[in-house]
């Protein structure tokens, strides 16, 4: 059996040996078309800033070793120029020479990835215009900055890698500008979630241009200039372009095979395409969203490298399937660590889902023990089922623990409530008795069972002008050092106390600093006649969303819940 | 409905809250024999060694506190020295005055934790003997340590509170002695997993005297000597004593509550006692175990929490089930991390099950990414049917998230090979594309395909005398810095080639130094007709298993296997 692979990083490098573990006699060609195989993808950002110092950490793998250890015939710097299915062939390019051959196969595997979207109006001539692909692209990049010391950089695009490149920029002492195009980054997040990262990126002095858009960069003897949508020219040495990916299917579609969404290449769950002896895997396939049952394109090295395994286990006979990508996630942003799982809110309404969210700011591990840190959890459930639909996560410490254990939780099915059973490992520098997941928990249960109702902070408008009593259960002390405007300022321990200076005629929507006290309260209250809503996260949440534009910004649309 | 909690800390204290979230109108009357309520029960270790510098961080929740928020009756120095149950009182006894008097109950949560042992040959008199259980025991012991700047102490008992005791000790630069009656520390460990413990607790400087047992305590003018059963006598300035706890339950005894094993309370999944009107929460309570089914002792604050709530629960009416203890633990050992959850290897066995293990030793993240540190893992699994009944790690990094994942995964019913599926969250500074989690499922899988064959380095001697080949494909420089005796050295990228040297006769055995090359060898081993094993865990395990002490020790016989 001859299994020529087209493309030798993630999910290609994974298949290859795979295919070799299960099969020795195998005749396994691997085309790659730049210089490297099995390199660090989501290492190149920190090899531009130092923070992976050396080049060859990049690139562990190399093609030598890959012939030595699984006899692999490997061929960088060649490029697949077309797909011929009758022949059972592929054409391939020498970079160098410029000869082109076929080569045959008895099993093709496509694993070409994705492409940087790069805008018409940009040229990629300029020396001073990068994306970030491949190695090549983060040497150049990083040689640029070293040899041309740089001054100013924009960044185009606030997804993973924008955001990585700008901190690797600014870590070299380059001023950054990011551009987005959408009006926050990061699209796994909500907006609420994601002013967290904006503050993050402005705090370490990136200059955040969201919802711009770019419509040009201009190149003269000074430099660039980065010209957007509403007039603004931004003056720059160097520019990274880092839009987004599109699925690199052109051969796939050349060659006739069926299609997915947005130009992908269309795979079943054996990662087998429409002709049987293809299969393609990694970025450029389509997928099955593991929440909402439908196609979806998820371009992360984790399933990659899954699909590479699934492809090689098929191929050699072996019954192995993909069970979908779930949009796992996790960027470190400066000293935060932002992570997300499933559907946000945003998402999840746009699916029809008919969900409710709980939003908390449990500390790292308990806070008796020095270092804890908040961590900023949001989970959205479907309101009927109580189905875990997906999390997002933001924290020094500790979130890419929680939204591992909320993946897990989620992808085996167990509902919101079922969450506070989880028998997690506790002792004091790592978590609390009720860890965060389990907090989790008692919050949809309280939810589900009516003994907590919930209000979001885009709602206040309208509350204050129904004559709602707004309420903040925090000390003196906390209250001193800012409050939201229109609220009644009643310590927690109190309130007891102090019922009688409440209206009872008006509901009475509640907050603290961080969610828990108020949820006291609203308990005490509704025994006491009170209709009461518990905001959905404290003030130190409202805090940083206010912060972060005004009015509240939030997924759901104003007085939709109620 | 007045509702009286017999002790103030986890699980009472959780009880409390919970009572008066949902019944404002209760009366609850908390009793608690010492001075504190809702204290931070696992820091007092760290408050010994000042790791938690202020005495009020211990206890956040003060009576007053609990008194303003939550409107509960709190009596700290008072003991309930009987239950009336046909009265429906307690008999509870004030410290300061001597009083006695009746408090009347309609139910009753009984939540009084276990006592640390105190075998009869030592006296807690001498002052400068301690045990560590409350607030008290951690501020007698902090200060016995500064105003008397003791040169040398014996730990006695190698659990958890041990250990933390010793490494706070050592940090305070006390010359401190652990013994430990077992030949291992930390019961929920194999005794392969545990040479790690041992081996980072003597690099610190703890002198370890495994398998020792006290027979006295003997003091005079100089101090104390620790007298063990092989005659060793042990100068010493402090003695803590931390052999391990027993259930408090002579009250529920006393008043004829149904008993579980070792002395404990039995309660259903209710929290309910023999008694319909009387609960019992926390380490005094007997428990199913999750993967066991039967009744087990676990004393861990995270069960005594959820516990005290679900009592709450049922007491106003709501359908709380307590779904059984798993024993997922945690705990920091100098630099370390030291995790489990489930059974260990020689507990599953002794329990009955036909299981196996993989060993693994993934980096804490991606391996280009600085700041990279080695786990080990070590996962057990029913053969038969790949569920998972526990896992174990050790590392530097990333541990505590590995076994909530693996935790969350065995709760959840996931047997071993669906967790190579799990769709987790990776960038370069937290994970691999391939998690560790992942890696565990792909072994398993691969076990159960047949794809690996395993062995354990306990078979060393009789595979020697059975002719077996003994293979190690490590690098040169690997293999010259350290290797067993009786092994062939071939390393991996040249064994293609030199398969010839290997007698095709005798059945080969393969370790590397994590266990990953050698496997890709004995996948190659096998497809040339060879009959290959791997070894569990490379020779990095190996290493400190061995250097534990001779003959490698783990839990199961030589040879048992096949």
């Amino acid at each position: 059996m001859k299994v020529v692979i087209i493309g030798g990083v993630a999910g290609g490098a994974s298949a290859a040996a795979r295919l070799r573990r299960l099969d020795e006699s195998a005749e396994i060609v691997m085309v790659e078309r730049t210089g490297y195989v099995s390199y660090a993808n989501c290492g190149l950002p920190y090899y531009v800033g130092g923070v992976i110092a050396d080049r060859a950490e990049l690139t562990l793998q190399t093609p030598e070793r890959f012939r030595e250890r699984f006899n692999i015939d490997v061929r960088v710097g060649s490029e697949v120029t077309a797909i011929n299915r009758e022949a059972k062939t592929v054409s391939v390019r020498e970079a160098e020479t410029g000869r082109i051959y076929e080569e045959p196969y008895d099993k093709l595997i496509l694993a070409p990835g994705a492409a940087p979207v790069v805008p018409a109006a940009v040229s990629l001539d300029s020396p001073r215009v990068f994306t970030l692909r491949t190695v090549e692209d983060a040497l150049a990049l990083r040689t640029f900055v070293i040899e041309k010391a740089p001054r100013r950089a924009v960044v185009v695009g606030g997804g993973f890698i924008g955001i990585e490149a700008a901190e690797n920029l600014v870590e070299m002492g380059v001023e950054t500008t990011l551009v987005q195009r959408p009006a926050q980054l990061l699209k796994p997040l909500d907006a609420d979630m994601a002013a967290f990262v904006h503050a993050e990126m402005r705090a370490h002095g990136v200059r955040l241009v969201l919802g711009g858009s770019l419509e040009a960069v201009d190149e003269d003897a000074c430099g660039l200039v980065v010209r957007l949508g509403d007039g603004e020219a931004l003056p720059a040495d160097l520019v990274v372009l880092v839009i987004g990916v599109a699925p690199e299917a052109h051969l796939a579609a050349e060659a006739g095979l069926a299609l997915g969404q947005r130009g992908s290449i269309a795979a079943d769950a054996s990662m087998r395409t429409s002709d049987p002896d293809i299969f393609a895997v990694g970025d450029a396939v389509e997928v099955t969203h593991g929440v909402t049952g439908k196609k979806a394109l998820v371009a992360l090295a984790g399933p990659a490298n899954k699909q590479g395994r699934i492809a090689a286990d098929v191929i050699c006979g072996l019954n192995s399937r993909y069970g979908g990508s779930w949009g796992s996630s996790v960027i470190k942003v400066f000293d935060l660590t932002v992570a997300s799982t499933g559907l946000n809110e945003a998402a999840a309404r746009a699916q029809g889902y008919d969900c409710d969210t709980v939003i908390l700011s449990p500390g790292s591990h308990a806070g008796y023990y020095p270092g804890a840190r908040p961590l900023t959890m949001k989970v959205v459930f479907e309101r009927d089922t109580l189905r875990l639909l997906g999390a997002q996560i933001v924290g020094a410490e500790g979130a890419d623990k929680r939204i591992d254990v909320l993946a897990c939780a989620m992808q085996l099915g167990a509902d919101g409530a079922r969450l506070k059973d989880l028998d997690l490992a506790y002792a004091p520098p790592y978590s609390s008795a009720k860890d965060p997941v389990n907090m989790v928990g008692f919050m949809i249960e309280n939810v589900a069972a009516g003994l907590m109702k919930q209000a979001g902070y885009d709602e206040i408008p309208a509350l204050r002008s129904a004559g709602a009593t707004l309420l903040d259960v925090r000390t003196e002390a906390e209250w001193d050092r800012g409050h939201i405007d229109g609220f009644v300022h009643i310590p927690l321990d109190e309130l007891r106390d102090r019922l009688g200076e409440l209206p009872t005629s008006a509901p009475v929507y509640v907050t603290c600093q961080s969610g828990l006290r108020s949820y006291v309260a609203c308990r005490m209250l509704a025994q006491h006649g009170f209709d009461a809503y518990n905001f959905r996260g404290g003030y130190g949440f409202y805090r940083v969303v206010a912060a972060d534009g005004e009015p509240v910004r939030c997924a759901r649309p104003c007085g939709a819940e109620r």
